[in-house]
């Protein structure tokens, strides 16, 4: 079930740069019961990663269309996955954009991953990545395309057993997020989460739990964050617009770290549970 | 004029990794007279670089395959460029790379591009780019599809007049290359180029460089490179397999800085235009 700028095509140009140089965004977004969850935050995230790449958005108008018609087809189980993805379209010459170019839309449902859906209230047990993210200010924040960091220390959990994530430090030994979603610390009953500015995405999840404390009065310090200051926290949890929130209950290092999953990682769940901001 | 996986197709998977994540490689050859250049290292350097991403790559005579069929076709002209990407393949759930994955092989012949042939003689006009590169030594070196940098940095230079490339430089003000070729500086009789260990791609024509320089006697050293070492240079010039050695006659930067054609850079020139090195 795939659209490409709203035709039902099953493939691309071998000439689109998202291909060639990685030069687009993506977002992947929650369907629950046919309708996308946080379409305009993602769509806002989209809008924003794009002018930061210079790339021009296709309307928001568009995007629903697109959803609209795949919505339509059959086989739509109660939870699947909306994959967007914008490229700067075809073309130029070498890495140079082309002056007029015409973006690639390519609107794809998923089906929901194949997690246990206990995760979120037993916890999930994450290890250290040895690939670490570089640093740069002019794609930090962005959910582009250019995501071989990722890949490879997805490779490296993939081979690990019983372990469901792994984290990720920057070079400069920060601890940014995890390989597909972001990261919060509990200190002191107050939220951690570590500055995006120089690596790392920001996710959309990751602004609702920043609303959501907020809105509860839980302090939050984004900052930079070392592994001793995450050894030190009292909870710590993970999330994205898949997952909503899973507690961390160990980390795999070379001394094992135990937490426990704590009220504030409780209460947040129950917090976005109740608006329904989580699938 | 395109082949993917040996088959003239014009078209590629939407759930193809190289356009999600940008997970895969490539190589650009020059093509003179129906002969693609330096294709054993060309081939050697994807290897390794497949090698470094964990992707099975292609056996040569698949590629050499794929060189012949496309260039019985008519309209050759005497240069061309010769464009070999290696992606994964398809699938996997999210980030982490399938079990089993069929790498996508794509061959394109593509024109000669259109700068003046006499820039190898006249030199060029260079600026600095404001888009940095990230440092990471897991992806330093290797030519993969993850080249927003690039992107942005090409961008950058399309906008200016009479600049024909932009250096960039790491996010640690160390000058690594250019948007699109590797850089070499002369001092004292001795060549200096960027080390590549954190950012940077390890051009062929720097390989053959190194070597003809080695051949000649000319002391190299391969070390981290300031503006400033840069801006007290005797010659500077810039290297890819398409423009063979373009000097640097100029920097459009605060004060402009010029450079003199110097004996060193006209003499590696010669050397490997005598060797039919270059285009």
């Amino acid at each position: 079930m795939i659209l490409i700028n709203g035709i039902s095509s099953a493939e691309i140009s071998p000439n689109d740069r998202g291909l060639n140089y990685g030069d687009g965004l993506f977002e992947t977004l929650a369907v629950v019961d046919n309708q996308p969850q946080h379409w305009e935050r993602h769509l806002n995230r989209l809008r924003d990663g794009a002018k930061r790449l210079g790339i021009s958005p296709p309307s928001d108008p568009d995007w629903w269309a697109d959803f609209q018609s795949l919505k339509k087809l059959p086989a739509q189980t109660s939870r699947s996955v909306l994959k967007l993805l914008l490229t700067r379209g075809q073309g130029g010459r070498g890495y140079a954009p082309p002056a007029l170019a015409q973006p690639t839309r390519i609107v794809r449902l998923l089906e929901w991953p194949s997690w246990p859906a206990t995760l979120a209230d037993t916890g999930i047990s994450v290890a250290i990545c040895r690939t670490r993210l570089g640093r740069n200010p002019v794609l930090a924040g962005i959910k582009h395309l250019n995501r071989l960091e990722q890949v490879l220390a997805s490779a490296e959990i993939a081979a690990l057993e019983g372990i469901h994530d792994g984290l990720m430090m920057d070079v400069e030994n920060n601890v940014i997020e995890s390989t597909k979603a972001n990261l919060f610390v509990v200190k002191n009953g107050g939220l951690l989460t570590p500055q995006l500015h120089h690596a790392g995405i920001c996710g959309v999840m990751r602004d609702l739990i920043l609303d959501e404390a907020d809105r509860s009065g839980i302090p939050v310090l984004e900052t930079s964050l070392s592994l001793s200051a995450l050894y030190a926290a009292d909870e710590a949890f993970l999330c994205n617009s898949l997952i909503g929130i899973w507690p961390i209950h160990s980390i795999a290092a070379t001394d094992r770290h135990l937490f426990d999953i704590g009220p504030i990682t409780r209460s947040l769940q129950q917090a976005l549970k109740n608006r329904g901001a989580v699938p």
